[in-house]
């Protein structure tokens, strides 16, 4: 067994122990837990599940300056980075309380018994009810947002799931702070032991998916490492949900209009857009196009101008992701087709640095070798001739999680068939701006066909709870067996459909 | 390759020679049309294809007689279940076409640009787009409701998604009658070539599943079938989502109060509950917990008085399922804790005709080897002394399409603690009623864990749509660029999630 060790991803030394990973041993007791705990939860209701969550966002902003120290620490993201994310975090909890007390999410939908042209229908009420313990896989790129605390694990406890965390190697120490704050909240707020449990460990992972207790799992990672999940989880003899976010390449077009009017503006926006969290973004406009001439030119110069003088060095968050970073620029730039735009000096010392790096080529020469994911700061710039070139371009592309499109206002149909072809593969449209920087709201999309996701839901905003519920059926039920939220008098005030027609309640 | 051959089911001989099976070509030419009619389905709109559900709904009433006269043939399920099987599928059709009118479906959801704690939040849209082309695989028990225009296709073309279906080899004129009908409506209503497909043969099937143009996969059959293309699936490069409703061991509670007052009418109930469509349906409750004692013995007794004086013969679809249901039985009976109440005669001839048979053993003897579903008129009674030696047994079982407790109004507490442990494992729960006769509506819920289903969606009822469907997020996309369902003036008057708020808006 090995030692979760914390480094310092600036100098690459080791700044904590934190004692051994855990053994099969321990994965088994913590999913045993989740179990025990999972119809206790599920009592707690609605009401009580809300108030456990704000009482966990409370207790992070209680310890909001200590644990950014940890993450800082351990991530080199930068304090304000991190305090902003922790305000997320903590955005995100709240907001799940909020849909617990409205309670649409439950889908609770009642049939009065009738006669129907196939004779009589019975009385049937169905919502939605907690699918059982998660495993929650924390990401390497964001320490709070999308890890111990974050939207997983929000959106499960929301459901009605307990939790059990795959901590990501890269912030251990953070994770462990955060952990305790979680478990704590939750104590007080009356939720079983085992509702949010804590396994360290590549190892301990690997067994945590294979455990007969876990229902579902949650991962936010990399294409290779969520595929292994996946085979794992699909090996079972009882295969169960896996809802993996992992990552693409994410088209961004710029029309020959913007190009001609914002060059400079788009070549800076751009440039902070690769680099923002050191490239380490899911929805990093990692592929932008760009009109050939003299526009794009001026657009790809103030790029490369931006990206050559960034004052603050680009540190990633572990040794891998450095290496890989290298690696894989290495590769690209040795396409016989590819110029080098920004050339990314190899920084030294021990850390985990790494500098910019973008490549450009013609949409002729776009090939699926070229359109693989990098992590970390580096761009590809196709160039293109005709709106037609564009477009037969666009549709080589894999499902993305975000696709941009930076135009004019009187470029509508060249902004609509970039849309169209970019709406068939992408979960997010946007116009004007860049993807990463995505709100957390009831109308939030992260997730696309593979290899964006594993599954058609988002594991952002308010509907990722649904990926954590099944519905149940109650037929001819009588009124006391039945949950609250499906007897007559709607005491809660929820949302519902009642013979076919939907009422807000509220 | 194989012909394609029609069979009848009452004498086992060939009735019908429809040519060859699909080759690879034909699967790719297929799946190709499939691709190539995707977007123009989904131009269609909500009103388009509710138009196209109600034309394919005429068209099978149009064509009625015939239809049931060649599923009949095909299949031994009698004119009047198979009449009432062509109601429910019109009769879902239709409820589908509703559903598109009414619009909430697409869950659309608006978020107005505002100041939050986590700064300004730009305008985000969402709602619920088409998946792609859906494989469609039909089943061996309902040559209508759960075949080429069951369900599973009319909620996937209800989503707009082209839909291929794997005709059952069970009933392929059935198939191709319907095909034809539905093609005819398609075309009528102005839905591109390629919106309805059609193939036939095993080989086919796997290779349907294998295309990249298949964006899912909706299949009602054996366990053993679904986890073979669920393993063709997660083998693709792009796994994509595998809907698969296989079937479970469905249990039924008696309670004493229950066997005191109705022994007599539940042992009816579940004679007939057990050899409906020949034992054929997967909501079939078999596995019946009664109490042990004289009540239950009289219970019993009715149950073997009823299921040996059947007048009419039952016939399966085919071979296989006769087959395996006389292997299953024999290999069941030699359980040493079992006893035979009712003993499958093997009926000579060369058709698939079979005799109920029902085995009955204590709780305490209640093992996995006697947990697996037998598809066919078998069921398997337990007989419990305590409560507490009920709950146990219970918390043995795996997950189910349906549990139905029969019990008195005044044994509220048993009846509860029932119902607990039911619905931690079941998709439907009953109460004094028997599972098979479900009604397609808002409420319906049909599917559970594995290995009653594949995913936490329901295959039946209104709900199902939401397997063939992704969201997508426009982030401050101008008005003209924007889905209908996404403009502010809302002028289809669809529910709609505004600021967080919903309103009906019908």
């Amino acid at each position: 067994m090995s030692a979760v060790v914390s480094l310092n991803p600036r100098t690459g030394a080791v700044r904590q122990l934190l004692g051994e990973e855990a053994s099969p041993n321990d994965v088994s007791a913590t999913a045993g837990a989740a179990a025990a705990a999972a119809p206790e939860l599920q009592r707690l209701g609605r009401t009580g599940r809300a108030s456990m969550l704000r009482l966990m966002a409370e207790g992070l902003e209680a310890d909001a300056a200590g644990i950014v120290e940890v993450a800082d620490a351990e991530t080199a993201l930068g304090a304000p980075r991190l305090r902003g994310e922790l305000g997320r975090t903590t955005y995100q909890l709240r907001l799940f309380a909020d849909a617990l007390d409205e309670g649409s999410y439950v889908e609770a939908t009642i049939e009065h018994p009738r006669e129907t042209a196939l004779g009589p229908q019975p009385d049937l009420r169905r919502m939605l009810v907690p699918l059982g313990p998660v495993a929650v896989f924390g990401s390497s790129n964001f320490p709070l947002a999308f890890s111990v605390g974050g939207g997983d694990t929000a959106s499960a406890l929301a459901a009605g799931c307990p939790v059990v965390v795959k901590a990501h190697p890269s912030h251990p120490a953070t994770s462990e702070r955060t952990y305790a704050v979680l478990a704590k909240a939750a104590s007080a707020a009356g939720a079983p032991d085992g509702a949010i449990g804590l396994v360290h460990g590549h190892h301990a992972g690997a067994i945590l998916v294979q455990r007969g207790e876990i229902t579902a799992v949650a991962f936010t990672g990399s294409q290779r490492g969520g595929r292994a999940l996946l085979d794992l989880v699909n090996a079972r003899p009882d295969p169960i949900p896996f809802y993996g976010e992992l990552g693409s390449v994410n088209p961004l077009v710029v029309s020959p209009g913007a190009a001609r009017t914002r060059a400079a503006g788009i070549g800076t926006g751009l440039a902070q857009a690769l680099t923002q969290g050191a490239g380490q973004f899911c929805t990093k406009p990692g592929l932008a196009f760009v009109p050939a001439g003299e526009d794009g030119d001026r657009l790809c110069a103030e790029l490369a101008h931006r990206l050559t003088e960034l004052a603050e060095p680009l540190v990633v968050a572990n040794q891998g992701i450095r290496d890989a970073y290298f690696d894989q620029v290495a590769a690209l730039s040795r396409h016989q087709d590819v110029a080098c735009l920004v050339d990314a000096v190899r920084p030294g010392g021990a850390g985990f640095a790494v500098a910019p790096h973008v490549l450009s080529v013609g949409t002729t020469q776009l090939d699926q070798s070229l359109l693989e994911e990098v992590f970390g700061p580096y761009g590809l710039i196709v160039r293109y001739g005709t709106e037609d070139d564009l477009l037969a371009a666009l549709r080589l592309l894999e499902p993305a999680l975000a696709g941009a499109v930076h135009s004019e206002a009187d470029e509508v149909e060249f902004t609509r068939a970039a849309f169209t072809a970019l709406a068939e593969r992408a979960g997010r449209i946007l116009w004007n701006s860049y993807p990463p920087g995505m709100a957390v709201t009831w109308a939030t999309q992260h997730g696309a066909g593979w290899p964006a996701a594993t599954a058609p839901h988002t594991s952002v905003g308010v509907t990722a709870v649904r990926r954590f519920l099944r519905p149940v059926c109650w037929q001819d039920v009588p009124p006391e067996l039945l949950p609250e939220e499906l007897r007559e008098d709607n005491v809660a005030g929820i949302p519902r459909r009642v013979d076919g027609k939907l009422s807000v309640g509220y």
